[in-house]
């Protein structure tokens, strides 16, 4: 059973956080800096972007959690630090800052940048922001370090839940940023997840690695995979709960918070996507297997015309047909039902892979909300699958066109 | 020795072509059907769309040139034919109409239709229209064809070139269409080439089939696969040079040719996109192989981050460099080196994949351009290959957003 609570990153026991601007950004009003930090050492998780070309924190976060415990997680935006021939040298110095200052080991710290790739990172500016940023820790502060991760973002995306683990009520919360910065560069994707349920480094890893497959590796904003995607959980084992080390009832309660958390998350970057108006969620059912209802809603999310479409509120279904049938998946398409939904009603306007009449009235009204479902039926099994998105809109292209001009 | 004349579709001996309004399209201004005939019956070709959903005039077209053979091609604009119930009556109605007043075989017919899909088409406008169509075939009219398949499309896109096969002068030439509509739904692209070369259908099929791989299949507009998409060769023989029925130095004459009406007709396509202001040309060289080469162009031409910044004309190489690392090609991205070229100069970006100095203020200036290249070299083997795109822009997504509203 699930309660949704306050804190954010903060709700689960033993962790503070802060944030504050050090100088990376121009704009003295924004908050630069962000950290995480477990009284107690944390077993901890985390995933990476697929793309080849990785920002240096990840490869020293990989590096530093490979023995599956974490202390603290320190994040700038502004910078990337990817594409920098020193950024490995700047990635380790900020963490060694920030432990020294902390009176905890540089190995023990998850490290992480956003902003432009391929310019120069001074470690000046989180030198002289890191005094400031330990003495702001507080278990009040998730807000703060939230805003010190988040750059174009225009809504601060944080959750917090409470659940039960071996009869001790566990807590779990997030921060994440997605997707834009000050100088947009990438979409870049950001989570942080603390919790203080006891759990094995090795479960937690299992329980992320499941998870992130049905909710961030669902979101397409604009189809190009960052070179700093991370999402990293922390576990301090505060709540007492008897260890999970293994596949169970508790198990599976913390893989039900930790979804809530993260499909949570998943919907608030989808909507505030750059420039994105709309929330767009694709739901498919009647897939023959999961891999073919994943394929099949990442397709219809990606496609950039039905984006458009959208953006209008245009009920233009052959478009959400036509990525159905570029999408790799291997669909009877004329068993395809394809309906609209959101807040002001459902409107069937496909049906078995050909239009059927519909009222275009009802389809605008429908379309005019700032949250629509794409429901697709496949009839050929069971499997469903949820992706998420954004419209494209002229926005879209004035951050990412004009930011230099 | 190839050299560029006059005449389009008409340029080989024996075609003519029509172009006429017959009211699919509301706008009477706007030519909305096209024919192509050849005096001889032609050996025919023809490449399609991967997309599951196929338009029904692709289904018909399949099965009227399974034999090899073709007379004419008949195309209407304003209606896809697809997703509709009776699509494939209608167009093989079609075939029958315009055969009946050619006085060939329906089964000779290559048809194509491009617009919205899932709208009922009507056969009635066509059947008017044929008349007309028949009595105003000339081959001086290669224009009024090409006008009668564009949508939204800005400029004509028609080519032909002279080349010598078995000592005789032979001709190629092809119109096309891409990318958009008046009612925008797909970047729908349509290109019909002709030929008076005489040419056995196995080889034009195979020197079509090889053709496209490095044409028309290294073009994006939006990422979308149409539903529609067709190339088609017809080759009459009329310049009576001894038939190309094997590989050998007149088959590879044909190819150089073909090549040069397919390249040029997509670089057209390409820079009359939806809303482009701008051509772009991704020139990949050092691939390790030619699928290495070939995925990486076209995945930096795909990304929209960097689409947007060429509208901007904004030197954002690290988007460049995050297409190549999630592109799925086997890269070494440390050996990466890009560059940006146009009328104005060159510039090199990126080194060894780290930033290098250089003049933003030149750069500025290649960018501002209207054919940008985009050099990529990938120090890693012989393969090229090169991929061609456009920017994205506001006007993008106003052709796709707005229309029905």
């Amino acid at each position: 059973m699930l309660k949704q609570i306050q804190g954010g990153v903060c709700a689960a026991k033993g962790f503070k956080a802060s944030g504050v601007h050090c100088g990376i950004r121009k704009n003295k009003t924004k908050r630069d800096l962000a950290l995480i930090y477990s009284e107690k050492k944390a077993t901890a998780a985390a995933a990476y972007t697929q793309n080849l070309v990785k920002g240096a924190p990840l490869t020293v976060t990989k590096n530093n959690i490979s023995d599956g415990y974490a202390h603290a997680v320190i994040c700038n935006s502004g910078n990337a630090n990817t594409c920098n021939a020193n950024g490995i040298e700047i990635a380790e110095q900020t963490c060694k800052l920030v432990a020294d200052a902390l009176g905890i080991s540089a190995k023990d710290v998850v490290v992480a940048s956003t902003g432009v790739i391929g310019q120069p990172l001074d470690v000046t500016p989180i030198a002289n922001g890191i005094p400031a940023l330990v003495a702001g820790l507080s278990d009040e502060n998730s807000t703060l370090a939230c805003e010190g991760i988040m750059t174009t973002d225009t809504k601060l995306k944080e959750i917090a839940f409470e659940f039960t683990a071996g009869g001790k009520t566990c807590r779990i919360g997030g921060i994440a940023k997605g997707s834009g910065m000050i100088h947009p560069n990438m979409a870049t994707m950001l989570v942080f997840v603390t919790t203080d349920c006891k759990i094995s480094a090795a479960m937690l890893q299992k329980a992320l690695s499941a998870d992130i497959l049905d909710s961030f590796n669902m979101i397409s904003i604009d189809g190009d995979t960052s070179t700093n995607d991370m999402v990293s959980v922390l576990a301090n084992g505060t709540a007492d709960n008897e260890e999970i080390v293994s596949e169970g009832a508790d198990y599976d309660a913390f893989c039900e918070a930790l979804a809530a958390v993260t499909k949570y998350l998943c919907r608030m970057i989808a909507s505030d996507g750059e420039g994105a108006t709309k929330l767009l969620e694709c739901k498919v059912d009647g897939g023959k297997d999961e891999k073919t209802a994943k394929t099949v809603a990442k397709s219809v999310i990606c496609s950039s015309l039905l984006k458009a479409a959208m953006f209008g509120a245009d009920a233009n279904w052959g478009r959400v047909l036509c990525a159905i049938g570029y999408s790799g998946a291997d669909v009877d398409v004329n068993k395809v039902d394809v309906s609209f939904r959101s807040a002001k009603g459902e409107i069937l306007v496909c049906k078995d892979g050909a239009g059927v009449a519909f009222s275009e009235e009802k389809a605008k009204e429908i379309l005019l909300e700032s949250e629509i479902e794409i429901l697709i039926s496949l009839h050929d099994g069971a499997a469903v699958a949820t992706a998420w998105g954004c419209d494209l809109t002229y926005d879209y292209v004035k951050i990412n066109g004009d930011y230099r001009t």
